[in-house]
């Protein structure tokens, strides 16, 4: 049972389901979690074996209901993406004290034994943040209220996740009115709402997309995270689905220095930051004639201290706009960029 | 139950069900059926007080079965798009006799009582066209071998589909070896196969285009009907993702000379032919760097004959290609361009 109307919007907070892991990679959920949402998590309840430990408060689901918690969020990713057998004693105990279950995973919620009648009974909602709401409407074009922020890319998985993230915790810090807004499971659950927008029927992309950052303040903003690439060979549509019904006041164009071709795909070699750029900026236009580049987000993580400096500095001057790594740049410039 | 793998693939020849409608403007299924695939169209039946006659053979779905038709398909649209409960015995007296059922409409056939009983008993096939494959792939991006010309637009709805059958037409007129293939409902119709792109979850658009157009001869030509528009605030998505998944050799950019905003909407306006043709281009270009355009496709049914002849001549002298109306012009120049 997901939500039937516009974007999802998860209960919080949150009790961390970290299972039998003792893998952090298998852990990133719950670590993206524990970094961009501690406050919205109230405690960690793992299986016999598990090792990954977030430093959260150790509870059974009754405990983290009775302390305040509405959901259990599924954490981590088991082999082959599926709910192994053995959990669901714990997620039916969830749903017994009264927390919704929360899940980005393939094997939807409803398929795990007698999960959907004990949420019956106890009116816990069974969340598939991959499950996009049934009802999506067609995009209008019309101009909503509000200020909003695409990130747009150069490939998939490079950091536009991040930068929105990023870039919404700096605004808020510096005491503005800003939001991140979801587009993809992990954001989702770092939200508490949004929509798969990769999920969603092709005629809804852009219908979802002006769900997702609904009318709003018109000092307020959006941070958009991004999906995909005007550039990918797979996944183009959703990625200008998503911008057209952003309506973008600014883009943040994301980008890998250390990538030549798309991700996995060796014979699509990747645009350069100005074709990127202008391709973005038309396309934007489209439903925002004012839509401008507002900064570049370079994923530096595999580049040491010097050479990122030298990256940021240089594509800073190709692009006239200021270039920042999400996770090692101060943000001050960029904001200011943003705010005009 | 439609095809479970890749595009859809209707059973062949048709028996046309014309219901009891009274009004041309419902049957343009019907109509388009006639016009392009009327080879596959033995007869056709109809309710008391229809009066559309398309001038075919009047049989009963057992007559119908028993002369070869293989499938009855509906070719009017009934008041609200729903499928009246009156029509249940003849659709079921046609799967009685071993037809399928093909349907564009938004009712699903399966919930007209009794029918999927009595295609479960006889084996026919409940098509409902608008519904997409089950398991479509993700794009892969590898080039297929034979050749591919999109049909590309400034907007919806200014005869795409047109330019893609009447170009299919002329060339195998000529000899050579080309086919429509259909994106869209009436198009999967009239081709007897094809993929409701828009239709399609937002990820694998690229993938069912790349199903809806597979390997063939190196001297082979598939014209792709196209759908939306680049620069459509809602349906862009679906277009890229066409386009990207078609790796198109050839695009013809289709365009309506009278239009000057977006159909519907007002607030707006479309490109000029170069700005379109710029961008298809740079499109088409990133998984088929030889992409170059072909023709234009001017919708001139509203214009006189001189009018028409100058819009052409106008698009053609700014184009440098040849502009053709594919239901008014000869179309051996548009031929000849696309082979090179």
């Amino acid at each position: 049972m997901t939500a039937s109307l516009d974007r999802l919007v998860l209960n919080m907070p949150y009790l961390l389901f970290l299972g039998e892991e003792t893998n952090p990679i298998k852990a990133k959920t719950a670590y993206g979690l524990y970094d961009w949402s501690v406050e919205n998590c109230i405690g960690q309840t793992r299986l016999p074996g598990g090792t990954i430990d977030l430093g959260l408060a150790e509870m059974a689901p009754a405990e983290a209901a009775a302390a305040g918690a509405r959901s259990l969020v599924i954490g981590v990713t088991p082999v082959g993406g599926r709910i192994p057998e053995h959990w669901s004693r714990v997620l039916i105990a969830a749903v017994e004290a009264g927390l919704d279950i929360v899940s980005g995973l393939h094997t939807p919620l409803e398929s795990v034994p007698g999960l959907a009648q004990a949420a019956a009974r106890s009116g816990a909602r069974l969340v598939d943040v991959r499950r996009p709401p049934d009802n999506l409407p067609r995009a209008t074009g019309k101009r909503r209220s509000g200020k909003r922020v695409a990130m747009v890319g150069t490939d998939c998985a490079l950091g536009k996740k991040y930068a929105a993230l990023a870039l919404a915790r700096a605004m808020r810090g510096q005491g503005i009115d800003a939001d991140f807004r979801a587009t993809g499971q992990t954001g989702i659950m770092i939200a508490g709402a949004g929509i798969a927008v990769d999920a969603v029927i092709a005629d809804f992309i852009a219908g979802a997309a002006e769900c997702i950052s609904p009318d709003a303040d018109p000092d307020h903003w959006d941070l958009v995270e991004g999906q995909g690439s005007m550039f990918h060979p797979a996944y183009a549509g959703v990625t200008l689905g998503l911008l057209h019904g952003s309506q973008a006041d600014g883009l943040v164009l994301c980008h890998d220095p250390l990538r030549t071709h798309v991700v996995s795909w060796p014979d699509y070699p990747l645009p350069s930051l100005p074709v990127a750029r202008d391709l973005y900026l038309q396309m934007a236009r489209i439903t925002n004639p004012a839509a401008r580049l507002v900064g570049v987000s370079l994923n530096t993580s595999a580049m040491d201290e010097a050479s990122a400096q030298e990256a940021l500095e240089r594509v800073e001057r190709e692009l006239g706009v200021p270039a920042f790594d999400p996770l090692r740049s101060p943000l001050d410039r960029v904001v200011a960029s943003i705010m005009g």
